[in-house]
């Protein structure tokens, strides 16, 4: 995926539909030269809005498409956008469950165009069901209260502050985003329902017994829509330690307002470790990491230490003040 | 899929790699006038061993492949004798997770021997994650200790039980067998795994309130390959009502032996009914059903009275004793 990169916003009415361009904006900044917004769009990174021939002659070599729906599919508000940057010389990467090459019009503007599509998500491996056979090195698994509380930038930063400390870790994104940021990885939620256990046992082998992998989680164990996903990953990853994240203040599942609440942290703790405890029984909860950002700073300091006294646990805002306190309870204690 | 139907039982080693098989044979019994093994098989369906060229003269018209292996491929060993099939102008049947028209030898044989290749299990329906909205009309959904004990019987046993009473009941199949002995329904293991639950919303949309689904489980929520499945289906079903089910004297996982075993029936109805009630807050078990297969009808008996003590819910063997017990306790109770 040829950087460097302008990113696509559509019309996302905001941050939550956005995470793979927020996540590429935070964790491969140096790449991200722009951004290009649709009317309504209510997400702004910060990046200069600018147009396709304009973006080219910056350098900008690919845009990537950093939204998404429910349904992982091409909005057809999207495609004349898409065929518009192809046409001004630009690759375009998605990590969608519909491919870009799949899309008639869009696969032969970007032939007859000279320029490449990158399809992220869709992965090109042979998996088997799951073993359930225990491997070496120890595993650290992100879940949450709800979708898009902030699993995956736990687990990025997680791994961040033990490689820091020279402690041996090799994060996993199970995810369109970590994927970009790293270049590895597997979008979990595209597999064949059954084999998921066995692609999350891929995703992070057999390890030196000082090794962490850090697993990105992916949906929650009490969500409606993607529990069956969550599951498989909890089994198959086989984690040891548990880190719960949740959005300070989040009160209802996005989406599924009126219908389904959050769960309270030490619900979505052990719903989670008891799962894990099949392919692993000594899994356990090691910390809670609270995405603060809709509060003031003394607000989160008093979430972190309430969400502490409910666990009994480190808790964090890995974004805000750093991941460190979990890192310290691993090196404590596992 | 056009009958009659000779099975191919190739090498499985037991009826256990040969439910396909064994529930064509149970449910369309009508329909299946022979089977076809390899050396080594380990099954017996009672059915005439016949050759291809003899199945062909006595009007048979398409070979079912009715077993599967770890992973639903189609192996080695059984690709020479699908090819003599259809050369000896055999239609063929699958519903494993590898298409036969995806294997080319396969593909170019049918094709010049002008006959059919059909492939079930790969659904041809764009589903969408789970809205998690309550649907009018009533479901029960089977679950089990294990794969393999008895699910998809029990719910044809009850559909079965609940039409002859005049309950207006509709079987909802979930895997290649209850597809082939149907003729609809959806392989929902083979379904990308963000839509599960989404699919499994599809299979038993809104109905009266007087009728029943009958969905056929996928799976078991303890088990270390298949529960992602499991759960986006039991959360999709919303079921109203939960029947466990079990293979009476296992103790151990098929497959998993050493290293995982079967949970307790009140434990494995227990996680199910818990993790229903996230999308059906009215969830509850209703009954359990045990293949008593392996006792004497003493055992059996004995065996259905404990379970009953353990739970205290109305126990069967829908096919030793019918499922009139479970039925008897829906009508009065739900």
């Amino acid at each position: 995926m040829e950087a460097p990169y302008i990113l696509f916003l559509g019309d996302a009415p905001d941050i939550s539909w956005a995470k793979t361009a927020s996540g590429l904006a935070e964790w491969r900044a140096k790449d991200c030269a722009g951004q290009y917004r649709l009317d309504g769009c209510g997400v702004d990174l910060g990046l200069p809005d600018l147009g396709f021939e304009e973006a080219v002659a910056k350098g900008i070599k690919t845009m990537v498409i950093g939204i998404a729906n429910d349904g992982g599919f091409i909005a057809d508000k999207w495609v004349s956008h898409i065929i518009a940057a192809l046409k001004a010389g630009l690759n375009v990467a998605a990590g969608l469950h519909e491919r870009l090459a799949d899309n008639k019009e869009i696969a032969e503007t970007a032939k007859t165009s000279g320029v490449t599509l990158y399809d992220l998500r869709r992965p090109n491996i042979k998996f088997s069901p799951g073993t359930g056979v225990k491997r070496s090195g120890k595993r650290l698994l992100t879940v949450g209260t709800d979708c898009a509380v902030g699993k995956k930038y736990t687990a990025l930063s997680i791994e961040k502050e033990m490689t820091a400390r020279g402690v041996n870790a090799t994060f996993c994104p199970t995810g369109q985003t970590g994927i970009m940021i790293t270049g590895r990885g597997i979008a979990i939620d595209s597999v064949v329902a059954d084999f998921i256990s066995g692609a999350a046992e891929w995703l992070s082998p057999a390890a030196s017994d000082d090794h962490w992998h850090v697993i990105e989680g992916q949906g929650a164990l009490l969500h409606p829509a993607y529990a069956g996903v969550t599951l498989g990953l909890v089994h198959g990853s086989q984690p040891d330690a548990i880190v719960v994240c949740h959005e300070a203040g989040r009160k209802e599942l996005v989406g599924y307002e009126g219908d389904y609440a959050c769960p309270s942290l030490s619900d979505a703790l052990s719903v989670h470790v008891n799962a894990a405890r099949l392919t692993n029984p000594a899994a356990r909860g090691v910390g809670i990491s609270l995405n603060t950002s809709l509060l003031d700073e003394n607000s989160a300091r008093d979430a972190l230490k309430r969400a502490e006294d409910e666990l009994g646990l480190p808790s964090c805002d890995p974004l805000r003040f750093g991941a460190g306190a979990i890192v310290d309870y691993l090196e404590k204690y596992m």
